[in-house]
């Protein structure tokens, strides 16, 4: 069995020595240089892990998890057009630093490229692995446009946004491990249950990030803290506080969502004040704990040893034990 | 053996047919409005009539050449925000019409419905067809980068422009065609005969595109007569007029190149003035009869009846005999 850690040099060496043609360089400089940005590389990770829990030989599942790596990065390259990101990890996005027609383009070609090494599997198994990945393909993109809508739109109940981010998140961690468990000759039950495991674990994992959007350390958490508040986006916590929020609090917050001009900070802290009123750090906590022990069962459901099933409990708790 | 006309109508059919998700609106209307659009249904057609050359059950070509049709879309959403078009076939273009977020988005959607369509053929030809798809998509991104990078390079070869037209438009009539033959069974020489017949009517339909901007009848052409001189368009027709210019004709056709102000008939008139001092359309003419001539050929290889092949050919004089 591989440790994490092995398995995300595994994953960064096959990123490295994946190559492109070098003309149009337009086209594939950008796919490169975004690809180099970095990051955890979370769902090829997954992807390896679910294959390793079945013993296979990992070379068959190194392609594909590259593929769940392209096709992720093209979903940030384009999400960066559409939300005008300047910046992703520190570094100028690819629409920034060329401009849009090229992040298009090369995000288009990262998606082919995608299926060109999705493609790459035991071919018994290629219809289903393809269908997973065009349902969760399409379900990725029908998260982020619910995603902009929610923008605009001024009631969200909690329902409409945890299916939002099942699909933005969730899916493609879900299809990660569901992918990697049939590349490992998994039975269907067992591909379920580590897809749902998946589905959880996304779901607990997006409520973590918006928590610590509000309750991280700034220091551990590399993001701004307060991001969230500031573009008045509809997280969890914002969600929650309008449902709970009284005639007073609710006027507050509203008073704040519409400011056209604050000082950062005082809104920052007039907002995680009403949060604290409201109790909405221990509400969410409870919520990405509900979200866990759902992961957890699914784990639990799946018909292997423990001791090999216990690397996939260190991977969710190193997700969910990000500090405060 | 179905008519083309038959085979149009069987496509229309098809793309009625083929129903999407009410929710989220804003990624689904935009593909159906698109695909509402009309246009000839070139590429799907070819595919039906490679599949209807063997006698196939052409229900097993259907959703392949809907694969085709939407995947022919896709690129033609997306480079419409790269163009910043704001009209096709007389409407307006998804991104004026919504924005270049839904463009994108919808543009990223149809691409993976095509490969769900695409993946819908018989699993035995599966690997193979999903390679031409990817190979073949690929190509035509490329094609679009380099037809863009043209936009600003002073000098453009015949030979670099050919590859271009071939990249972006003929090797998708050839993919269209090659995945119809496989789908009939074809034997893998003739896929490759008629994969070589769709990329020199691909070349000869964009030669003659190029030649009817100037040179065709404003009322059966569809376009303004005069778009690509006005635009600087790096067609065969200037390419060639630069190459063959003496000094004082390509001092002239260079001021008219750069000039920022002046009226569009006086451009239009110098510069096919220029062209018929060169002997441009005689030279454009060669070429694509040239292309119609490897085209002929191709097909001459293809081991079937003649009778069977004639609809081919006439396929290829509807699209060569389009008129001045």
């Amino acid at each position: 069995m591989h440790s994490i850690k092995n398995l995300q040099e595994t994953i960064i060496n096959a990123i490295h020595q994946h190559s492109y043609p070098n003309q149009p360089k337009e086209l594939y400089e950008p796919i490169s240089y975004f690809l180099d940005l970095g990051g955890k590389r979370l769902r090829p990770v997954l992807l390896l892990l679910a294959a390793d829990l079945y013993e296979v030989d990992l070379e068959k599942a190194i392609k594909p998890a590259l593929a769940i790596e392209l096709f992720h990065n093209f979903t940030l390259m384009h999400d960066d057009i559409m939300d005008k990101a300047p910046l992703r990890r520190g570094k100028d996005t690819v629409h920034k630093k060329w401009n849009d027609s090229v992040a298009i383009l090369s995000g288009d070609v990262m998606l082919i490229e995608a299926y060109k090494l999705m493609m790459q599997v035991n071919p018994q198994i290629l219809p289903e692995v393809l269908n997973i990945f065009n349902t969760t393909a399409i379900e990725v993109c029908e998260g982020q446009q619910f995603d902009m809508n929610f923008e605009n739109q001024h009631q969200v109940d909690v329902s409409d946004y945890i299916e939002m981010i099942r699909l933005k998140t969730a899916v493609l961690l879900g299809a990660s491990l569901k992918i990697g468990a049939l590349i490992g000759e998994a039975h269907a039950d067992d591909a379920q249950h580590i897809y749902d495991f998946g589905i959880n674990i996304g779901i607990a994992f997006q409520l973590k990030d918006d928590l610590l959007d509000v309750y991280g350390n700034p220091e551990k958490f590399g993001k701004q803290i307060g991001g969230d508040i500031l573009s008045n986006k509809k997280t969890f916590l914002l969600i929650k506080a309008l449902e709970l929020a009284n005639n007073d609090q609710n006027i507050l917050l509203n008073k704040w969502l519409n400011a056209q001009e604050f000082v950062s900070n005082d809104k920052i802290n007039a907002i995680t004040d009403l949060y604290n009123q409201l109790n909405i750090k221990t509400i969410t906590e409870e919520k990405i704990n509900n979200y866990a022990d759902l992961a957890y069962s699914s784990l639990q459901k799946i018909n292997q040893l423990e001791e090999r099933k216990s690397i996939l409990k260190e991977f969710m708790d190193m997700l969910m034990i990000r500090e405060y």
